[in-house]
């Protein structure tokens, strides 16, 4: 028979064992955290209809995502069809596509299923999506999301509660410091019409701004020279986006400049309400600033924005979301307002691997058993089904090819306990446990060694 | 803007709150006796080479398996090179499939990771698999597998394990009446050698037998014929699978009858191995029989093959496996011995929600702590985050819009306890908690407000 060399597809990952018990641990944070705020879990298909994800995503959006070949008469009626290929008709032959976020998904099952959903729908979704974006170090072609939205309510406490959530996280995580930005698109808007540039220009100006930590600001400059805004309106904007300080000086300060922008008082409005609220909840103001220079790249916010990151590694932003009021009526024709953040999971667990904020098991398994010799496989077997009776996660060897293999194996695979059920002990009806940590073997009963185990 | 009809592929599912917290609810039993098993987690990419995944299902895995359309670069040099399309060169125009079962995913991960993976290696996996088969009741093109293999150890103790695996999952499920039958692949190419069948159309045999459930043992004697098998072979065959009663008396009564196949009195010896370790693992003896008509349909099966089903509702296995030496040197070159098995997870769930087994609730938020008006939302915000501090799963309804509102939530959604913080409470520092379920009310304070939701 060929050999087939084993390999994966660019930008995917395996997850060994030891690498699943990091994920794992970081994900039962978050989900615990989500359900504590009394988010409910929501899974959708990992392959939705072209349709349903086209246009949603802009221009890259539609190039990179994964797209699935018609299947059975279908391809074939096509194949019938298509005299000459051509790649641009990829809609002859491609009907459905990988899930490219969860947004999109979610604002999807609310429409479809808005007479079983009750208002306001709490959900967290932990699922992965799939991008064909050149792979490079932190971004992968399948990679996890885990998003927690509140759809129903235009409440400012939804966003304040989406905040308490990062911050809760971040912190049981094990992040000493971070800090969550705040903006709010209306302010932005607000400037965008005080600099004198058209209001359906906004977008432009938000994509140019968004890039402050790549390009810096002289950067942001030629970005927006080059999206045709006017050095007039680049000499009013820039310099608004730099004031900063106490949240209630910056608040103060561009809510003077913007008073005849109803659209940017509206905006300052929101912050303010949203700041009171967070106080309310506890959120350490040392944990979030107001910066003006917070823009978010994708098209479908329409208030508050939050982002938030780590000053050491430089990596990029841990968490981004806010406010859309809009999305959701893309499916239903009916306006629902929605806020939300969306947790980059794998930035994280690459972070804290890089700082060592990850607990070092290597397995979940207790304690190995041993087999002595061919003769005491039964009585070993006996023993590791009272151990798993106990509730004790545990490990049979099953080739009694020497005790010291065996210790070996349960080294390697860093089981901190070995038993041994050797004629010896059978005979005083006891066992012998060894801490494989500490180095120390000690015979007892078997409710003993229970104990210890426990 | 236009609005697109929300909808979903054929065969896949959105899963609301209340489905996901059933599936939760399985998959977490599953997960925990897998883990104290001394099973470890591994998760492989979603997506796979179509090199890696062709050849291995037979030729009806390869149509139903979902293939991925090249991207980019890629695709346009197709576009340039193909004239004419046809839909058997699928090859030219995908790359990628999506993952048709967990079991080849474990076979190339042991392949690619053979210096980096201790054997004996035990994981376990659960992730959704695709085939795009026709939808129908029980039947999804996207759905969950969840595997558990032992790869390295050829010990029969191995199979007892995986056999005890099933047994505590189903029993922890709470199935009453089930059986797990058990037959070895050795002992039915036994019965082909013991036929006169010339041994290289043993698997034409297996399929053939293993559709009895469906068409009865008049069918099987049509499809051997179909299949070229003489009378005078289907007339030795067909009796011997017949043979039932105590698992002794079967494998004593085949024993004889097949006392010259080397192969048929080799897997008679390692069932008769395989029942003494679950005998010593206390598997009741009541919920396995040996059933010489199963022959499972997969080809790369060497041994000993067990499935398990329940009486009522009648809906086929809930759970396939054996052993399959072979298969891990398709892709290694180096023969890795392995056995497990893949537990149907929504065949199980289907089964125990029609059969009532699943706990009944709605959601896992314990409280809802309402708001009495604009004045005392700062009071709820800081009563809820303490709640939440004491770890209580909770939720606040943002919009002040009257308490009869928030209560009608709080019985729709499940939510078993409400908590009004009004006037009256404030004045006192205390709180008021219903209990939906009881229809009492009671004001307290916090302290005991938390030991009552704990």
């Amino acid at each position: 028979m060929e050999i087939i060399k084993p390999s994966i597809p660019k930008g995917t990952r395996d997850f060994l064992p030891e690498q699943m018990l990091r994920r794992q641990y970081v994900i039962n944070i978050i989900k615990t955290v989500f359900e504590k705020y009394g988010y409910q879990p929501l899974e959708t298909p990992s392959i939705e209809k072209l349709d349903v994800l086209s246009g949603k995503y802009g221009e890259e959006g539609d190039q990179l995502m994964f797209k699935i070949l018609k299947r059975g008469t279908g391809l074939e009626k096509v194949g019938r069809e298509i005299k000459e290929f051509s790649i641009t008709k990829f809609r002859d032959i491609a009907d459905l596509g990988l899930r490219y976020d969860l947004t999109v998904p979610l604002s999807r099952v609310i429409a479809m299923y808005r007479n079983e959903i009750t208002l306001p729908f709490k959900r967290y979704q932990i699922q992965p999506v799939w991008r064909a974006d050149r792979p490079q170090k932190g971004r992968y072609r399948e990679f996890f999301q885990c998003d927690a939205d509140n759809v129903g309510s235009a409440s400012m406490m939804a966003d304040a509660e989406t905040i308490a959530i990062i911050n809760e996280i971040l912190t049981v995580l094990g992040f000493k410091q971070f800090k969550i930005k705040i903006n709010n698109r209306k302010i932005l808007s607000g400037i965008v019409e005080y600099s004198g540039v058209e209001t359906n220009r906004g977008m432009d100006v938000c994509i140019a701004i968004d890039k402050v930590d790549k390009i810096g600001i002289d950067g942001v400059k030629k970005e927006l020279l080059q999206r045709e805004i006017s050095d007039n309106a680049i000499a009013k904007i820039l310099p608004i986006l730099e004031i900063s300080g106490k949240i209630e000086n910056i608040l103060s300060d561009v809510s003077s400049l913007l008073k005849s922008s109803e659209v940017g008082s509206e905006g300052i409005n929101e912050i303010r309400e949203l700041i009171s609220y967070m106080k309310s909840m506890d959120i350490p103001t040392n944990n979030y600033v107001v910066d003006l220079y917070l823009a978010r790249g994708l098209t479908y916010y329409t208030g508050p924005i939050f982002e938030s990151v780590v000053e050491e590694p430089k990596i990029g932003s841990l968490t981004g979301g806010g406010r859309y009021d809009e999305l959701i009526g893309m499916f239903s024709g009916e306006n629902i307002p929605a806020t939300g953040t969306t947790l980059g999971i794998e930035r994280i667990i690459d972070v804290m691997t890089e700082l060592k904020m990850m607990p070092e098991a290597k397995t979940s398994t207790k304690v190995l058993v041993t087999i002595f010799n061919d003769e005491t496989k039964d009585a070993s077997l006996k023993l590791i089904q009272k151990i798993r009776k106990a509730g004790i996660n545990s490990e049979i060897y099953f080739d009694s090819n020497g005790l010291k293999k065996q210790f070996k194996y349960a080294d390697k695979m860093g089981i901190p306990y070995v038993v041994i059920m050797g004629p010896d002990e059978a005979e005083k009806n006891e066992v012998s446990l060894k801490d494989l940590r500490k180095g120390e073997q000690a015979q007892m009963t078997v409710e003993k060694m229970l104990e210890v185990l426990k």
